[in-house]
């Protein structure tokens, strides 16, 4: 059996999990206070050239949108997201059970664009009655998207300042952060997110860690009493060194960047084999994951050998399937996945 | 300077207004257990061909929203409405304040089709990740629609099976139940409401009251405790009397659907002329409100001396505003409107 | 029968009513923004000595400390209140359904004493966790409280000070506002009401209104877009002219102290009455609700021709109950009542 | 320095990890599906005796309670918890946060007595205006209790009757679970928790895992779609491998049973080693946590080499604090420990 249904099939990356077998029999404090928890600190405002930056670890990606976007919004806002985000998708109303609605927005393959967010923005404020609806409070956009696309540095620059006219900060969800920056077609650096985004997270559940995402408030202006709306929302880790060692080692030594394109060789790797192979790709997916139409009758004989994820239909006789890579994806793995559909072929 | 800019202008209707002064003095218990509100529920149950109903009255159209869309989902569901419905535009997150997503679909001039609606219910149980997702618990529509349109029989049949294939409730917002029952393109009557919807309400504070509205659960099967949820929201009125006098009084020789009558043909008559002087309605509204494409100078012109809403812009030059009529809008009124608008032709 | 169960047994005072009635037809905008809701509010303003007040107006008590509390609490604060406050015991958890936890401390005959507070606080700012604690946010106090009993000027400038040096405000429940300020045994004013409390609410549903409760924020700092607040609460009355009006004519001419002056008048008369038939009373309540320890023989037989409400047990054979007297209660009543305890006597 | 301040300050037990680092290539489905947690589960289930055993996996305790207890409530209903319980202090107001209302009763040293919560109970069903109070739905207490004491097995059959005969679940907090059960002093096994208990967690944070907790409904009645439910609480860990492969090592050749017995050892040794000192213990636990009254001097001197957490002010001379051991404690360190007070003897 093949897996290619997603990014999170296997434990940590070696050099990450050796850590925590290192460092387990210290006695440290819980709660994020401790030296290894200080240390992936102070790695990532380095990585991040944001000497101020807060940094919080909490442990899944549902959880962190949850707790970063309840923190940040006024009670009477809500967070725009692009119609097909995350957030507004595939988090069972998380966002909606801390009180908050999801003003979903018209998307370009999973991407805002800053002219529709200017419309969204300026329609609300000329609207006589505004202050009987949601008001837009924040942006949320993920780095890649759910469709493995990019913002470039235009667009993402283009977001950040429409946000700031309006006063509203950008949210940039990264739980495959890593994959996205090390594309060969991304123009955009981890300082220009934390350049550009008001808070942002480094996902480590797909990208190395066993669980993990690092929250980054690059200024230094966490809303207040962080981690008591942290606890409060049920989302404090106890031995806060779990996600402090992790870090700690993702950021030694560019661990992350080097695992991240690891994932993206073995993509790249699968997708020019798949346009040998003449499958059309659904989109043009720069990143780890990769969309291909398969016809239904090929796409039921592959699920007996390779795990994928079904995406949507594309019509009645075919669909839209997704295969991912990781940074424990193996060459060997791709190539027999790409011996598989060359069969299909013949 | 006229008024047309909503229905809810006025007080209350004479004869409504009359029982509270009669009734005033009267010592009655609170929370909706007095003679008034007892006899309010039967002509109510009576009128719906519902004995078995339960009825509560509350206080406003928002708040009825949330208390019953609260009280009848699971924690883990949504409720599926309209992009264009109340509950997801114009009530403030009120709904998403309870913790619950608002669904938001595809619409046709306010409605949701039944084929939409069986498209969006499939797809979610076919989802391979629908435990990820919020389940689609309940739909939402208004009777009549923002847009004054109407569901003919068939259509609201139509979606009431749908709803009942996938086991789940269909809730009608009936702020302006009276409007619609009575337009003469019509052919739904309160009987099929309270058969086909599982709860619905009838809406006083438009139609001759100075508050309140009526929550009809036809088969009598209330979410266990309703009246406590109800004071969870906030929602109880100490004087309970203050909705029961005046439902008592809607629904006694039938004032409601008499009143609601006058307000349909204040709405005709200006439909009429609005048609003879040649404006441009911007859909074909059966009910009390009526919506006309002006010119933006005209607009601006007419500003100045009469109320209306303004609804959307059409196109660079022109806008859709609404003119309402209610069960207090006198002919002279609606003449005078159009003799302005006739000037602007001029 | 006779009534003394509550304070809110009859419609409104006749001559509130009698503006309802006569500004019945007049067109008026919605949401509170009515030439009545800011007559009212100047003269509230006005009556508390605090001219750049904020006034809103919402239906209900329950309500209005719902939307009061969550407004101005971080979502990491809790409210403290006296055990036996209204929000702790009677509001079916309103409070908590916004997601704040009541910090209840101890009390003394239903109200906070500002060393237990100043305590509370210390002991909170001392705890090593606090951070995993609910930080305690506000101080909610009731005037008078649940047991009619009235803070003096010195008690209540005692709870003013000491939530100054923490910063939190102090929030003053007054549904029954106007019985407790007229006591011949109160001396506070409303004036100092409104220059120790940060937000208070002014009683209408108890004290003349059909309903209503005018909130007081009277340095004029409202949490920013209140109304949008109090419509995702669901709390916004459609037609804000019903409090306005209301509240208008309680504030016209002293008519609010007026009927304050005669709940108070006939408390004192039943007070006098109990007291020369011999009957205990449960605590030394100054205002219009007065508790009485009965017999529950007495009770028993009482119950067939009085309405009153069972407070608590006093003990196996004895139980305390509640006479309340209001704007609209007769001294016929009064009379009648003393009567009946007077044969239980015999 | 020595390291009492908690249970929680090393990683994970060596075999623990060793698992973790054994299977950390293997391929696995996430959120819990996969074989380690299927594995864990059926341990789980044999060692509780409820092989109908419904098992979830979550990351921390105060996510577990919010999860478990907003899951297992009508709306209207709150948590019965003594005053002292972990979810009325030490959580941030994360059960609030869901919207329910932590209803406190007194306690005895950190348990509920079964009279207690008869009257509690007894007392609200009886109360007349109890449709406008909180309903009590559920009651939480913990194994061992934050004092370290223990139920018997007797005063644990007595909660979950009166439990019982008022239709209410009992909930157990298990988060020092394995350190209750192995003590000297317990007469309650985990099949008795099992058949008494509605749902309780197995706790694994603070007995041998770098996080995790197992929730357990043993007769198999888990809330409907309760992964939904937990996804919604952002409270879904991807890589559900991380607690199960961990549970799956902590339920095997009685791996949880040693280590906590371990813990259950250095306590003992402490306890008495303080006895022989003459310290005065503040209460009498029969578990890892061990709370002794310090003069302030000795507690400051102290402080200065050992770790420990101050509980609470004695009287203004004397402090509790607490000393915790866990599977991870050396005798090597409790020796130390008591010779450094055994120093401020001399």
């Amino acid at each position: 059996m093949l897996y290619f249904q997603c990014d999170y099939l296997e434990g940590a990356h070696e050099q990450v999990l050796r850590r925590l077998v290192e460092t387990n029999r210290e006695k440290l404090v819980g709660y994020g206070e401790d030296v290894y928890c200080q240390s992936a600190r102070e790695k990532i405002r380095a990585a991040c050239g944001a000497p101020q930056a807060d940094v919080f670890f909490l442990v899944g990606g549902t959880q962190t949108n949850a707790v970063v976007i309840d923190s940040m919004l006024a009670p009477y806002e809500g967070v725009i997201s692009a119609r097909t985000g995350h957030i507004n998708m595939h988090e069972a109303g998380a966002i909606e059970f801390t009180g908050h609605k999801v003003l979903s927005v018209d998307h370009c393959e999973g991407k805002i664009d800053a002219r529709t967010l200017e419309n969204t923005l300026e329609a609300f404020w000329q609207d006589e009655s505004h202050e009987h609806m949601v008001f837009p409070g924040m942006v949320y956009i993920s780095f890649p998207t759910e469709y493995g696309t990019l913002y470039t540095l235009r667009e993402l620059t283009a977001l950040a300042e429409t946000c700031r006219r309006y006063h509203i900060p950008l949210y940039a969800d990264g739980a495959r952060l890593g994959y996205g920056l090390v594309s060969p077609r991304c123009d955009v650096t981890l300082e220009d997110i934390a350049r550009l985004c008001d808070v942002f997270y480094i996902g480590g559940t797909k990208v190395g860690a066993l669980c993990g995402e690092a929250v980054v408030f690059p200024r230094g202006d966490a809303p207040r009493y962080f981690l008591t709306r942290v606890k409060r929302h049920g989302a404090m880790l106890a031995k806060g060194r779990l996600a402090g060692v992790q870090f700690d080692a993702l950021f030694t030594d560019g661990l992350y960047w080097r695992i991240s394109r690891h994932a993206m060789d073995m993509a790249l790797r699968m997708r020019e084999g798949l346009e040998k192979l003449g499958y059309p790709l659904f989109l043009d997916s720069p990143t780890n994951q990769q969309f291909v139409v398969l016809e239904n009758g090929q796409m039921e004989r592959l699920r007996e050998k390779v795990g994928f994820s079904v995406w949507e239909k594309a019509d009645a006789r075919h669909t839209v399937v997704r295969f991912a890579t990781s940074w424990a994806t193996e060459p060997e793995d791709v190539d027999a996945l790409l011996a598989l559909l060359a069969e299909e072929k013949r």
